[in-house]
């Protein structure tokens, strides 16, 4: 059965990389991968078409798709909107919260052709393959009550941090199941001594734990977390942590593998439909050079096609097809050193697309 | 007038810690410094010895102190105590909430002599020099209301982000006049694209900015912060931010310097009143074998004498014993490196005292 993947390009440099993705999505097609492929709208420039950022018709055709690929959204033109609601990340935010796309897997992975680029030490990052698991559609990002009001004489801004057991739990097991797969090894992040919501979150995990018996599960306190991250990284093997927590740590994470223009995320409900995205911005300072790294969207793609079209040897092969590359020399302005040879985002995805 | 100070020397490593920097304290005194030192119990051991991890006594004597001076609270014994308003860190956040101890200041400074102890690469942290401004009796951590209860079936914990105009005014003026005192730039790091409590915070920011037209006031989204710290540290100078953020963020800065063991924190109230303490945490792991690194905790009197008892050329004679120690080449373990002599806690102090 033909099914649809929708691409989002959104906004900054987002049109420009997926502009590369797509190309590798139709050599999927080319070599079989039976999917229909649309675009949509959805961010700033989805704000300046239809007053939203993300517009029913977007919408429409993402619950309508197996696969979203997702470029980036968001900048400065459109950080004054006085509306919050407008803003284009809360296109993205609605987005995920509509599909219910709870499960956020993001990989830091230092790749050994860029271990130099790393901000930390080599040995310190040699080999560092991480996978955070962040809970994407509840926590603080999405609980009421919320708002900005005045009281006794001053105005007062408040958000709400919530979780129940079934949100944790659902979470869990998506952390579990990974580290089966991988390290054995699940760390669970959170703010237990001070955070009440965080307290339930560490009973759920310790009642999960007795049915991943092969999975050992430990605890750390966010800010140890943080620093655990930037002093011996590779001690990690799959870390679980709620929203905001997961939103610090997975960019701090990704960020001192040196590597973070190469790194894909998936987001995922309980039915495996997935949105797929790159760890990094909507980069606007660089946006319309033809400089813009795209081989985050391009591993985005592989990771669509593992976890929701299974189709994992398509997967490796682009997987391959980067890692050619990248031993052939070649490198965007980002991650560009010594004796490599820097290519624009069109010629990067080019040499992909050759060598896949 | 004789000014009060009191010692808590907490848990874990705390009382090994406190008992070097102490002497400083008894030096400073022989040297004309007008206190009177005494000592209290805070958190695991009020517990175990009150059933209270904050004691009315210790409440009553840190009242009466200008300065207090913190070991570390915490530790696996306690990580158990059902009720979290028993558990030591409450101790700590009681006693910053009963004293209005708004203002923490976290710097994360690189020694030259330590910078190759840092996970970064030499150049980004060599001379490193960053205050981080924590606002620390508002936000998340004392938010109401907070909790654990029964919602449609199952349980759900919550927390409450919350600040007032008020709050976000005071630490930033704090924030502004210290960036004025360094390199005028100030950077405050919200999460202003999702919550609202954080975007109270930067419309307070920007109206606070034209009283302070000497210091450059710029925002950063907190996922940022910590990739950027990761990235480039140096690109900074003050730093303001909310007590959860601040917790995460400056402890990633601390870790990121290498020198975690040497570095000190103030804890201010509107009438200079202080608590100070290391950075770093009870360490029960070492706790009890003279192996601690005390520096931090005697750096921690040096902001002291400098933040609440107006006795600068003191606190600079002790920065200078710390340096000459360093310059020795003495080390406790955790900073230990090829080339240096590794001492115990009380050997440290030994010779920071005969360096003084
Ligand atoms: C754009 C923003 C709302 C988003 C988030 O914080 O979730 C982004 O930072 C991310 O991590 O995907
Ligand atoms: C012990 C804990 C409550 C405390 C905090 O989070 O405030 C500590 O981590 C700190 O940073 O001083």
């Amino acid at each position: 059965m033909t099914q649809k993947i929708l691409v989002l390009p959104g906004d900054g440099i987002g049109p420009e990389i997926t502009a590369q993705a797509s190309r590798i999505l139709a050599a999927c097609q080319a070599r079989g991968l039976d999917v229909e492929i649309e675009e949509g709208l959805l961010g700033g420039g989805a704000y300046d078409a239809h007053g939203e950022p993300l517009p029913a018709e977007t919408l429409e055709k993402a619950r309508a798709a197996r696969g979203i690929l997702l470029g980036a959204v968001g900048g400065p033109k459109w950080d004054t909107i006085e509306d919050l609601a407008k803003r284009p990340e809360k296109g993205l935010l609605g987005l995920r919260k509509e599909l219910g796309l709870f499960g956020n897997l993001r990989p830091a992975i230092t790749y050994p052709q860029l271990a130099e680029a790393s901000s930390l030490k080599r040995e310190l990052v040699a080999g560092l393959d991480i996978m955070i698991v962040r809970e994407l559609t509840g926590g603080i990002y999405f609980g009421q009550p919320r708002g900005i009001e005045e009281r006794d004489g001053q105005r007062v801004g408040f958000n709400t941090y919530v979780y129940s057991e079934s949100e944790i739990e659902r979470i869990g097991r998506v952390a579990f199941e990974l580290a089966q797969k991988r390290g054995r090894k699940l760390c669970s992040v959170d703010k237990a001594n001070v955070l009440e919501a965080t307290i339930l979150w560490r009973e759920v995990m310790e009642r999960l734990a007795p049915e991943y018996p092969d999975v050992e599960l430990s605890h750390m306190y966010v800010d140890n977390a943080a620093m655990q991250l930037v002093r011996e990284p590779k001690q990690f093997d799959v870390v679980v942590t709620g929203n905001m927590f997961g939103d610090i740590l997975s960019d701090a994470a990704a960020m001192l593998t040196g590597s973070i223009g190469m790194l894909p995320s998936a987001s995922l409900n309980e039915s495996g439909q997935g949105m797929y995205e790159p760890c990094h911005g909507s980069a606007p300072d660089i946006a319309g050079q033809n400089v813009a790294n795209p081989l985050a969207t391009i591993l985005s793609v592989a990771m669509m096609l593992r976890y929701s079209l299974d189709a994992p040897a398509l997967a490796a092969q682009i997987e391959e097809a980067v890692g050619k590359v990248l031993d052939e020399g070649l490198r965007t302005a980002d991650i560009a050193s010594e004796g490599t040879r820097t290519v624009s985002t069109s010629e990067m995805g080019d040499a992909v697309l050759a060598a896949f």
